[in-house]
């Protein structure tokens, strides 16, 4: 006789279902983003909802919240017990919210966003608009209930999506330590530069399908399998896909190909977190990452604090000189190194520099509190965006292509997403530093192109730890301290002034 | 005060997100085919059978059996009407089988598929065979349970998924017709090409992006539309996604561009079709293709019976010639039609000739018609088809890559399919003389390169109809006369004779 399955078995049941219709949603997302003609966007925007109010209906489940309670008597160890608390916190978003509004909100974000495309070439902020005002609307009615829902500020229910347990308070008190800081750092590193040569850029053209092949060689290199991912081309760089099947996108420039290779191997980053996570774990809340500001860590730790470096660029430097059959003096390490680490306040968050970068978040997060809180209004967004970047960098956008019309996350909702940028090159710096105090030799593999011995570290410390424990208790474990922007600081002082 | 909907609305809103669910999925597949890395297989196919499990709830719903009693005493205009007729259709189709079987199904044969991928090339049946005997299996029980629902034979039951209302005892007779007149066809037209020179063939290599510009080309003259499509490459060409977004695949051989190219042309007449279908009843039932046979005589009217033909290669020799930079005697246009039309009994079916390709799908109906009775088991079926082979062809195939292993049917479950092939053979044969005698400019607008006409008649006779009329009733309505093999034989008389 077969004993009755436990009410845990259930729920692990059901769980994975919702990951398959999730992964299932990725494609389709990665499609829309890469491959799908522009002609199939209404259909695609018809398909994406249809699944996001499957997922919704099985995530809303009035037995899931049965389950859960039983599953708590029943005895469990320790990871099952961690996949419990993931799915009673997955439990207590998705019930937050009724199927009208996700559905409502999957289609606006996708009209949203094929709008947004064409907008932005063309630095359309009015045919914009009133996209942004849909979506919005919805997703301050969504913030509104989950505030209630939990007992928090919108703003918090919204940040607790992407950034579980964290608060704007903590946010707040983590980025004026660096609004303490960073002021002055760019001016003494402005200085610095100024009294050394500029770097010399390599002169292009450079061929797309060479920039290609020169990325999946270095992502081949930072240990990503493609035999489980693809490397493609989008509009707006990201890691999609799922753990299995990683799909990494880039932008390429024929003039430069410097910058579309170190979004590659900015997204190489993800994509280790994402292919690294617990296979045993594979399809449940407790087997995923464990946060988007830990998310953007890995990727940074990959791009700014090791792909940036003097050892992993004198590894890198004569595999682009074969690639593009260059050489000369702007192909030496220490050149690509110092223009590599160029600092320069701009107009795009993608393209800005590591010392500018907390400049850029923390104007969208100032900006995106106000959308949320209702005090600032979609069509003052411009004027805001100027006086914004007029007083943090002291520069103005000469279109609203390369002002508030730049990134594709407020179309697509996605408020609240913004500050884990700026959490996620804290905690880079905070990992990358326990990692080397841990395995001196890092330096010297990385030399050798070996990022083996990283990460092994990084799959140890992170990846392999999936959700298992809260960010706070994940960083501590692994660097012996709560996350702080000492090592931040201390980077960017020895990079950037050394 | 609002009316509270009808049966029929609600039923019209549910078979909506019915389609919304299979055109996700139908993505899903085009990825597996073309862009998925091989690590990615294993959750795809769990991807895949969520999606499936889903649509079978979704289609087996209660609710719906009593939804399309209620809406049958609704008043409805005549598209309604078969809109409901198309519903009860499927519900009747959906309600045979259970979850269960439906999802073993789709993970049997996601997972046949994947080992034919690879068995196919090497050869390998052994490794195969217990794939095909899983997906068989599951097969059968279907058929089984569908034949006793519906009070017909197991193969009929498969045969009707495929083409609505069609028998095997129908399909004996039109095979009977073609096996009396087709063994002495070919020995008269063999006859009739050994007495003339054989065709030149064009020297490659040929380089695949032209190739596949090429196709491009000349499927942008037929009236394929790429901001509703694409043009890709896979193993198994095929024609995917949804009606808005058509993608059609071909295999490309840098020794021989013309047979990438007419596989690209015969699955833009399937995107024809697709894309033509009626706007109005987009994600309805009864905005579907009418069924398999006539979705193939679609592609074959443009392959064989339009570009194949002198018309048409006088219009495109000159547009091979510049994406080549060729020229000569092998690339006049007389010489093209030569090749194109060469007749020569071989071992692949899709690369067979039009007056062998019946032998290829007589065979493969035998052959699964006996598996499906249980009269032949999978291990016998290597024997049996060399032993078809040499009885309708006179050829035995060196390796079962080029056998029993050439088709990827039977690794995805279907049976039932291969007969329709040949169906829509006859129904192009018939439709395309009907669609002459209606409009006698065509051969002078094929000549220029000119679609527009053809596309308009088919647009009005076949693709904008749907699912409105049964087979019969749109053949009959458009031809004047039931399918029957008159003016297929009569083309394949003047062609390969002429």
């Amino acid at each position: 006789m077969t004993a009755s399955p436990t009410a845990y078995a259930e729920l692990e049941r059901r769980y994975a279902r919702l990951s398959h219709v999730g992964g299932a949603r990725a494609v389709l997302s990665w499609d829309h983003q890469t491959m799908m003609p522009e002609g199939g966007a209404a259909a695609r925007a018809e398909q994406i909802a249809a699944l996001e109010v499957i997922e919704h209906e099985l995530a809303t489940d009035a037995a899931l919240g049965e389950l859960q309670e039983r599953a708590a008597a029943e005895p469990l160890d320790d990871w099952r017990r961690a996949n419990l608390r993931e799915m009673r916190r997955r439990w207590r978003h998705a019930t937050a919210l009724d199927a009208r509004l996700v559905e409502h909100l999957s289609r606006a974000a996708s009209a949203a966003e094929q709008v947004w495309r064409e907008a932005r070439p063309a630095g359309d902020f009015a045919r914009f608009a009133p996209h942004l005002d849909a979506v919005l609307a919805l997703v301050r009615e969504a913030a509104a209930r989950k505030a209630q829902a939990f007992g928090v500020t919108p703003y918090d229910a919204l940040l607790d999506e992407y950034e579980p347990g964290c608060t704007a308070a903590r946010i707040d008190a983590l980025f004026a330590d660096l609004e303490a800081f960073l002021p002055d750092l760019l001016g003494r590193v402005l200085a610095h530069q100024k009294a050394r040569p500029a770097p010399l850029r390599p002169e292009g053209p450079f061929d797309i399908a060479r920039q290609r092949a020169l990325g999946a060689r270095l992502m081949a290199a930072v240990g990503f399998d493609f035999r489980h991912g693809r490397l493609d081309a989008s509009l707006h760089p990201f890691c999609g896909g799922t753990p299995d099947d990683v799909r990494i996108t880039t932008r390429y420039d024929e003039a430069d190909f410097t910058s579309a290779l170190m979004g590659v191997l900015h997204e190489t980053g993800h994509a280790m977190y994402e292919r690294g996570l617990p296979g045993a774990w594979r399809h449940q809340p407790v087997g995923e990452a464990r946060g988007t500001g830990l998310h953007e860590s890995q990727s940074l730790l990959i791009e700014m604090q090791v792909c940036r470096g003097r050892e992993f660029l004198a590894f890198a430097a004569p595999i682009m000189r074969d690639t593009f059959g260059a050489n000369g003096p702007a192909w030496q390490p220490e050149n690509l190194y110092r223009l590599y680490t160029r600092v320069q306040p701009d107009f795009i968050r993608v393209e800005a520099d590591e010392v500018t970068y907390p400049a850029h978040i923390i104007l969208r997060y100032r900006l995106e509190r106000a959308l949320i809180a209702g005090d600032l209004a979609v069509a003052d967004l411009p004027a805001a965006w100027h006086d914004g970047m007029r007083h943090l960098l002291g520069i103005v956008p000469p279109d609203h292509g390369r002002g508030c019309l730049q990134d594709i996350h407020w179309a697509d909702g996605l408020f609240g997403y913004f500050p884990t940028y700026t959490l996620g090159a804290i905690a880079a710096a905070q990992l990358y530093a326990a990692a080397r105090a841990a395995v001196p030799e890092f330096p010297h593999a990385l030399a050798r192109g070996d990022f083996q011995p990283l990460v092994s570290w990084l799959g140890a410390n992170v990846h392999g730890l999936g959700s298992f424990h809260t960010t706070d208790e994940l960083m501590a474990r692994a660097t012996g301290q709560p996350l702080n922007a000492a090592a931040y600081k201390a980077h960017l002082e020895a990079r950037y002034l050394g």
